[in-house]
């Protein structure tokens, strides 16, 4: 086992020292505007007919687990959260809606000018696993604000949570060898490479190369140099002695951008046997090969390194690498003791977006929340009616999650052993006895006001990895894993079938 | 044809009339740590090595055009320069960087403090249509400058390149009929929403929903409701009602909530009906469609619109489409009059990533550029080097652009006629004659000042408008494109081998 990639690369992991934070302070306004339009056409509409005020409630979920994994870790509560806590309408802002014609009746802009999000939040911790078509996150508030914050929810949460799931199995295919974030410059535009980073140390990565990421969310960084630092320089040697002035104890050197076996890894050595004359001692060297066949590649520089007498230098690779990438090399008998992975994990390469959606489940009517259900054309797009809150049992004998169970907010935890049923065949059923129930909603936000601390990245991450280990290896492995079962309680389940019967009714009715 | 879907939406077109940005006012500072940790210690080794007022110069190109287009729109320059001349240093920065004990030489710490972007930066306009291999921008300064800012640049420049790009085949597939980009909610994180809106519409979409694009780049807005807001109301029909109540002159409704032949479409025909006896008009209607067979649904809904007496009636179709979703349904006889098009464009669903790379190629020695070129173990990432510029030839006749030539910078246009040859199959040439030559690479920045007025956004994409006219059906086609001819002068191409073959010779030489 490699030291942890921080300790590595020589910057301390400030992870762990991070304060937790409570409220938003130093938040800068976030503006009203980072909505779709549509959102503001229907809060005028709200406004006008004299419905803003009634209270509603919408769920965040999604369809699929990306990338056919087996789970997926929520992520970007913090940052959806300071979103709300901070957001407010400018003078350009209103400004700006007032040029557009859209909004005559200055009702509207003058509501939107005292605009607060006083709104209540409940969600599920980040670095939770979570699965398709359970509420990963909750508004209760007004029908405007509710309405209002769509696509700040959508977008905070969805990235975070498919960037970390990402992550999770680029580490669970790195097997116990650190995985180091190399993805700033080809992340989709620059809060992508913030926010992309804390995910992906939130989904196991040892640390990331983008330095604001450092300063922001306290994650551990690393990196050393370029080509262009060897092109900067008259030959390789060269340039690899001058970064040894600087950094003797913390030589990770790249050696291909000639040729690794022929000039790369021999002037590394050379290097290497430079510097430990000189201190008496090594810190961190290694080498990282960049380009070519990295398993044939890192063959031969761990044989030339260990036949020079350097058997604690890393081969650390680079060059599109992705779980399955690394997968393969493993089984190539690649010999890599460290994996930099950039765009394929930054852009979530192979399934780019989570496809989250925010959906009202209940309108408050006469002092009570009447479940609301949207039938779709689409089969899949039905949604589940109702305010929720989610149960996930774990068998007290073995501490494997068994199930969750979706009921109404309102409904008790059912007395075991129950039988469980799956929603849509239902003929699937399972028995759940001995198990531990823990609601997956937690408040986190009350008038508008934080009512939860939000943890530290580092202890997250340990969320999500001992996530992981409570799910087994049928759920957690990277192909072809088994569905983890979510059912819906029986009241839950005949809301759901009687909304349904009613919009059909309604819509032989003739609309 | 429809109208301007600004004007569709009621919002007025305002990028037009957006002023032309000379400097960069109002800009925030931009943090210097949006870089990654390796070029703040290659900086630090540059500055203890005395090398880091070596004038380098660098250049951002790519390998491979995405999607399997012909071309790529070049896009994200307004926002790398404004990056460039906004760049500091906080306090909070430095006690960052000094808190990682990376850089214990304070010199370092005082340099960043001082620190300003004095650099040199050519670069291809926006909305100009590149090629793998050709530089889209360069950047000349000390190596300490010019390196600071890879990480920065390439994320602006290949993000926004992409989109647009993308946006571009979408908007080819929907031949005439209007697109409207409805991707913020997916897009990854917020900053992706605002610069992927503005590619978008670069790339030739008539509109995006995400409101602070609105406000931040005057790019035409579009929206009108979604499901909530039908779930609001007791039934479709009043839903439906209550918005032709705010907007009866923008009424394109959301009618799949339920059923779009049983009850959206008739509800909507309804309040048609009510709102043109009312008025004795009727302004912007119609019918969108987000689920289902749109095929089947949309030739329904036409029919039944038609039956009604609304011929004029548009039908907006959503939910997961792309290109090659587009032109399948136009095989299928769909009846659809625009299209909203979300996560596969604002995410560049197929190839999220356009893999920008930021190569040194040359470095000053005694007054002289003097070439540079990274070999590497893939011959695919071997670069071309020295500073270059990049010369397109249109014929004269037919207007078409035929050959674009790449040369050294200071290397003369070559005398008509003049044969080209392939950089790599060197057996295939072409002859040019009769054709106008045109500079790709435009002065934009001097001494780190800017020195060229910044166009609109709708100038950026008429521009990119009529380049694509320019490359005809061969180039332009969204399926197995024919490969655009990117040539090497013959002096560019001399100094390429015998920088490879001096390469050879040092790897052959053992380092």
């Amino acid at each position: 086992m490699l030291p942890r990639a921080a300790e590595q690369d020589g910057s301390a992991d400030r992870s762990a020292e991070m304060p937790r934070r409570v409220g938003f302070p130093g938040s800068r306004p976030s503006s009203g505007l980072h909505a779709d339009l549509y959102e503001l056409t229907m809060l005028y509409g709200f406004l006008r007919t004299g419905i803003a005020g009634r209270r509603a409630a919408f769920e965040v979920f999604f369809r699929e687990n990306p990338f056919g994994n087996g789970f997926t870790i929520a992520a970007g509560l913090e940052r959806a959260l300071a979103f709300l806590g901070a957001l407010r309408f400018s003078a350009d802002d209103l400004a700006f809606l007032r040029g557009t014609g859209l909004f005559p009746d200055g009702g509207f802009l003058d509501a939107l000018r005292r605009f607060r999000f006083q709104g209540d939040v409940d969600a599920v911790p980040e670095g939770t696993l979570v699965f398709p078509h359970e509420p990963v996150l909750q508004v209760r508030g007004t029908l405007f604000e509710a309405q209002l914050v769509e696509t700040a929810v959508l977008n905070a949460i969805g990235y975070a949570s498919l960037v970390a799931t990402k992550a999770s199995r680029v580490v669970r295919a790195a097997r116990g060898r650190p995985v180091f974030e190399f993805g700033a410059r080809r992340a989709q535009e620059a809060r992508a490479a913030l926010e992309g980073a804390r995910a992906a140390i939130i989904g196991g990565c040892a640390a990331t190369s983008y330095a604001l990421a450092g300063r922001r969310y306290g994650l551990p960084l690393s990196g050393t140099h370029a080509h262009s630092w060897v092109l900067s320089f008259p030959s390789e040697l060269e340039a690899f002695r001058a970064y040894a002035a600087s950094y003797p104890d913390n030589l990770i050197l790249l050696v291909d951008t000639y040729d690794v076996v022929g000039s790369g890894v021999p002037s590394a050595i050379a290097v290497f046997t430079e510097v430990r004359a000189r201190q008496g001692r090594l810190g961190r060297h290694g080498v990282r090969i960049d380009s070519g066949d990295l398993a044939e590649l890192s063959r031969a520089a761990r044989a030339m390194l260990d036949a020079a007498g350097f058997p604690d230098a890393t081969v650390v690779a680079s060059n599109e690498l992705d779980e399955t990438v690394i997968a393969e090399l493993d089984r190539q008998g690649a010999r890599i003791d460290a994996y930099g992975v950039g765009t394929r994990l930054i852009t979530a390469y192979d399934h780019p977006a989570l496809g989250c959606v925010y959906k009202l489940v209940a309108v408050e009517e006469g002092g009570r929340w009447v479940p609301r259900l949207k039938r779709s054309e689409n089969p899949a797009k039905v949604t589940t009616p109702g305010c929720k809150r989610v149960l996930r049992f774990t068998d007290r004998q073995t501490g494997r999650a068994t199930l969750d169970l979706l009921l109404h907010a309102d409904e008790a935890a059912p007395t075991q052993p129950f039988e469980a049923f799956h929603p849509l065949y239902t003929w699937k059923r399972r028995v759940v006895r001995d198990a531990d129930a823990q609601d997956l909603l937690q408040p986190v936000m009350r008038g508008g006001e934080p009512v939860a601390d939000l943890p530290p990245v580092a202890r997250i991450a340990e969320r999500a990895r001992r996530g992981q280990e409570a799910f087994g290896q049928d759920v957690t492995r990277l192909l072809n894993p088994a569905e983890y079962h979510v059912d819906l309680s029986p009241r839950l389940w005949e809301t759901r079938m009687a909304l349904l019967r009613a919009a059909e009714r309604t819509v032989r009715g003739g609309g």
